[in-house]
């Protein structure tokens, strides 16, 4: 299923996208698309049963705002250097165990949303990526077949970061991962049964029509199962979490000098395949 | 006023600890002690005000659990070697500007709950820090009377870490700041009115009744309402969001060899002056 988050930033009702194509209410169904939903096996049969019978009101999509695709995210979790190219083309090695950052869950915005070039900036940068959203409470897990078993489904997100603030002002990376409006996700979550092999997915992205990114999940150090697993031994994961798994080769920060940096005024369009499509307009905070 | 949240995880009700030591009962007022509640100054001088006529029932503290003292945090930001003490323990200069990191909101748990010490640990360590609690949204505040003017209160923060996870397995530091429990708060939210100079407050940490920790806001690098403004600068600051604010000198980590690393069995009790005292019993996650 694909599902979404429709309306106003805050007021989001929940709504599936049919095979057809058709934009569906889910409010008499479920309050939300979030953590509890996820984790709740019959309300999401009893969503795709609906959805089978063709008993959900369309909802008319013109002008109609695309939020998160999951509300009341807890923490968004992120993995650092997690393709061969984009590593190299930042000049380090493949890390021996996944990078993990944080971004605050605050900084979830809908898919073509604004996003927000910070007070400041000279080095705002793209980053097109898989997102993995838990469908179920995960600690210490073991296999690979019981981390895939705890991923709800699956998501494009934009890891907005500014290098200035990521690397160069000393500590971690997170001072340049947190900005206001540097986590665009969605338009949908794809449910995991109709995402067969998460490592056989590409990923583009555009800035001003010209494409930037061309990429593909198989060129992951760490694939989501062991990005899952990993995560788990360090952090409890919860319903609604959701995991950036990394950007691949073909970030402003990789290109010769002078660095294509974002500004206000660019427009980024990113999407993963069979995830959907983004495109945001950058202004200035 | 001293605001807490007492009864089982999840469910807490809000409290207020009055000036003769008893314990009020705020329900009947408030939903809870969260964001919405810090940002709201006509609720919050109704509680004032009722404390002051004496028209709030008592609660029996007897065998009463107290949670965090403040419910649905969005995010907890940390600055971390802000001692001038902790950062030579630990070989490393002070900092040019504040080292910034960030905990997941789901590490919160109440001042006395158990502390589990993560599979596979032999570096977890403690770190007693006064903790703020930000009233009103903050981006680019400029002054420090601005920065003040956004803090809610302030509490006591025990920001357990794991220092091989932290430091020894590559990437940022959250790998091992965000484990299950390492994030006691409370008992109190100290609103900041009854704090005069946050600058000024003593902090002390015992493991199994021995003093670790015996520092004092005053060695700070950046003092509090510098972090407030520098944080703001780099990720917006919503009512509820709490900010760490540094450790003094005294951990595990800046001991002798073999360092008194934390085991199951340990109990840590810390305090800082005028906020409360927690005491935490280690077990295995």
């Amino acid at each position: 299923m694909k599902l979404l988050r429709v309306g106003p930033p805050g007021a989001e009702r929940p709504a599936l996208l049919d095979q057809g194509g058709t934009l569906r209410d889910l409010s008499a169904l479920v309050d939300d698309i979030d953590g509890g939903l996820l984790a709740d096996a019959a309300a999401l049969d009893r969503i795709r049963a609906a959805a089978g019978a063709g008993v959900l009101p369309p909802l008319d999509a013109t002008g109609l705002r695309v939020g998160p695709p999951v509300g009341r995210i807890g923490k968004v979790v992120c993995i650092g250097l997690n393709y061969h190219g984009h590593a190299a083309e930042t000049g380090q090695a493949a890390p021996a165990e996944p990078v993990v950052f944080l971004k605050a869950a605050d900084t979830v915005v809908g898919p073509d949303d604004t996003v927000l070039v910070p007070r400041g900036s000279v080095k705002t940068d793209w980053e097109v990526e898989l997102a993995i959203v838990i469908g179920r409470t995960a600690r210490y897990l073991e296999t690979d077949e019981q981390a895939l078993a705890h991923v709800a489904g699956y998501a494009v997100a934009h890891d907005v970061s500014e290098r200035e603030f990521q690397i160069e002002r000393g500590g971690t990376w997170d001072k340049g991962k947190n900005c206001e409006t540097f986590n665009p996700l969605g338009p949908w979550l794809v449910t995991a049964d109709e995402v067969p092999d998460p490592q056989a997915l590409s990923l583009r992205l555009w800035v001003n029509g010209e494409l930037k990114q061309d990429g593909h999940t198989s060129d992951q150090i760490f694939p989501v199962a062991e990005v899952v697993r990993y995560v788990s031994r360090f952090m409890t994961l919860y319903p609604g979490d959701v995991i950036n798994t990394g950007t691949p080769a073909g970030v402003a920060m990789g290109q010769p000098e002078p660095k294509p940096y974002l500004r206000p005024g660019d427009v980024v369009e990113l999407e993963v395949e069979g995830l959907g499509r983004q495109r945001q307009e950058l202004k200035g905070a």
